[in-house]
Order: C-alpha cells, then sequence, then structure tokens
C-alpha cells in the first residue's frame, strides 16, 4: 500500500471493535510522534499513552464522551507543556549539546534565537497556542503512521481539558492535554462512515499555483 | 525504506542545492496534504504552491528570509480562511452533500454541531489559532509524505505573513499565511546539519504509559 493508498484507507473511524493494536504497530505510531520536526525542536509537548481499560471507561464517561475511547484499544493524549521559559530552553539546549557532544558555547545563538522566539509570544495563552500547534505536526505524523500501519485512528478535540488532565494527573507534570487520538480497528458493521466517500476540497480549489 | 527510515533520514534542511523536485513527487506531498483530516473535515485552510524564482527570490528578500525558499523549488505555503463563519459551514455541508449525494437535511446534525463548535471560538483570533492547528496537521502529512518520497523539506515560522500575504495577494482571496514549508534536494556540502545527530527527547520522558 502507499503512502497516499494509506491516507486514502484511514478516516475518523467512529466505531471500533474492541479488537487490540499490537504492540509493535503502537510503538511506531508513538515514534513517528517522537521524530516529528517542531519549531527549532524544542517539542513542547508530550503524550500520554493509556490502555488500562477502567481508566478509559472514566475518562469515556467524563473527560472524552465518544465511543472510541472505550471501543478503541489505546487513547494517545497529546500534551503541551504549562511553562515554556528560558529555564526550559537552557533544559533543551542542554539535551542537544549532550546528544550531539557540543560544546554548549557553540549553541549560543540557537539559543539565543528560540529564547527571542519565546519574546514574541509573552503570555502564557500565545505559548500555549505555539505548542499546540507543533503538537498537532506531531499529531499528523502519528494519523499517517497509523494509516501505513493500517490501524484505525481517530483524532478528537471534543473534549474537556480540564476533566482529562485531573484524570491523568498531567497538570503535576506540568503538563495539559490538547488533543487526543484514539487506535484500535474500525467495526464495519456498526460504523456508518465505514462506506460513505471520502470528502476533500478539491484540488483545483485546495491548491493554487504561482 | 520504511516510515519510521523515512522520518529519520529527513530533518530540516538548512542548505540546498537548486534540483527541482519533480512533478510527480510534488504531486504526491499535495495529495497528502489535501487528505489530511481536520475537525469536521471543514479543511479551513488551502495550500499555496509557489514555484517561480523571480516570486521566491521577493519572497526570500521580503517575507521568508532563508536560503531554502529559493534554493529549493518549491514554497509551499498553508495559509487559513480569514472568516470562518456560519456561511463557510453551511458551504462545507454543501459540498459533503453533493459529493454523497445526500439531502441536505440529512446532514443538519452535523451542520449544528460544527456551529456549535464555532460558537465556542466566538473571536476571530480565536479561530485562526483553530484554524491554523488544523493547517499544522496537513503540515505533518505534507512533510511526511515528503520522506516516504525522499524529498528534503524545511517547515518554517520564522517570517512575516504580512509581507507574504501581500506578495502573494493571499487577503483578496480570503487567505492568511501560517506556516510554509520549502521542498528541494540537501545540499550536503554546504548544510552542517546534514552530519549532526537527529535530536529528540528520549521516549522514556516523551511517552507515559497508564
Amino acid at each position: 500500500m502507499s503512502f497516499l493508498e494509506a491516507l486514502n484507507w484511514r478516516y475518523a473511524t467512529k466505531r471500533m471493535n474492541g479488537h487490540t493494536v499490537p504492540q509493535e504497530k503502537l510503538d511506531t505510531i508513538l515514534e513517528a510522534a517522537r521524530l516529528a520536526p517542531s519549531s527549532y525542536g524544542l517539542q513542547p509537548y508530550s503524550v500520554a499513552v493509556v490502555s488500562d481499560a477502567a481508566l478509559r471507561n472514566k475518562i469515556r464517561g467524563l473527560a472524552v464522551p465518544q465511543p472510541q475511547v472505550t471501543e478503541g484499544s489505546h487513547l494517545l493524549v497529546f500534551a503541551t507543556w504549562t511553562t515554556i521559559d528560558e529555564a526550559s530552553v537552557e533544559r533543551f539546549i542542554e539535551h542537544v549539546a549532550s546528544e550531539r557532544d557540543l560544546p554548549l558555547s557553540s549553541l549560543a545563538g540557537y539559543t539565543d534565537a528560540i529564547k527571542s522566539t519565546l519574546r514574541k509570544y509573552p503570555t502564557q495563552v500565545e505559548r500555549e497556542h505555539w505548542a499546540s500547534k507543533q503538537a498537532y505536526i506531531a499529531l499528523g505524523m502519528a494519523l499517517a503512521a497509523a494509516a501505513t500501519e493500517h490501524v484505525d485512528a481517530t483524532p478528537m478535540e471534543g473534549f474537556s481539558p480540564e476533566a482529562l488532565d485531573e484524570l491523568l494527573d498531567l497538570k503535576a507534570q506540568g503538563l495539559r492535554s490538547v488533543v487526543v487520538m484514539a487506535i484500535g480497528e474500525r467495526d464495519e458493521s456498526n460504523d456508518s462512515m465505514t462506506s460513505l466517500k471520502k470528502v476533500r476540497w478539491p484540488k483545483e480549489s485546495f491548491i493554487t499555483h504561482t
């Protein structure tokens, strides 16, 4: 299956059949999210994977009122850092220096560039928006990986971040949920979306050429 | 090359060698962007593809001060709709009804759900943020497609949206640039990033399991 065939195969699955996504496929999806690019490589987000059935049951009842949460096998919660400040940048640069075996001083320009970008987003809300957008790139990569692995996946925004953060104790970890993705296997007999044509804006209006 | 190998191969290319990305590969990248999922499938964004060398030269000088703009062969500009209102929702629902050959009345619940989400984002700024996030999923898909096609790509946020919108006359089209992506071929002799280890947060801190 080519990459485009995989993207055509996927759809936002509404009903799943309870089958468990194999560990190897889950690992591939998570690794795709981890490898996703982000502004300056900062990756101001992480992914909480919920497989525990009782916890997913609670999540469905209190935070994400969608059947895929329990009919899928895992819920991936993309969560951004609640604090993104100069200290976060310095921790990141130390990580880069260590990984690339470089002296910190050689990364001074890089450090300044990130700090200067942060100053363009002075408020917490602006930084959250910026971090969310980066997390959505990772969401795109994870959805693409799921499709290539023939794993059904549904991205969802319609949930209560407050309730989900509470259930997963994200605040204490300095995190805030921004988007979730259920993975599992489509239930063709119950999902009316399965047979529907995929609708996208036509190339002619979606793309312009200069 | 597996999908993860492709994601490991890619990096935010800093210098490109002027080679032209073949039309077929460009088409695959654009189709991946078009097939990307978005909230309710609304796709409140489009992609402007700039190949004209003189225009890219101007863009590099006035809006996106990065060498990849001219050393690559195409600049993909992801631009969100400046107006997202109930009329946009109705146009979208008409498109869905037509594509799926369904009566409009059967989509009343769907229509209401989107309108109700819009009411949660009453200001223009909130709607722009929401639309931008959707565009970033498409950016993720386009970057993934480029990697699978062995095309180098660099996503960039550090540009002047006002200057770029002006140069591409986006405002008149009801669009606003949010992120750009240059595509081309890495210049291994001039790009010091080529040999550097890819740095990501380790699995242990990036992913939590429950």
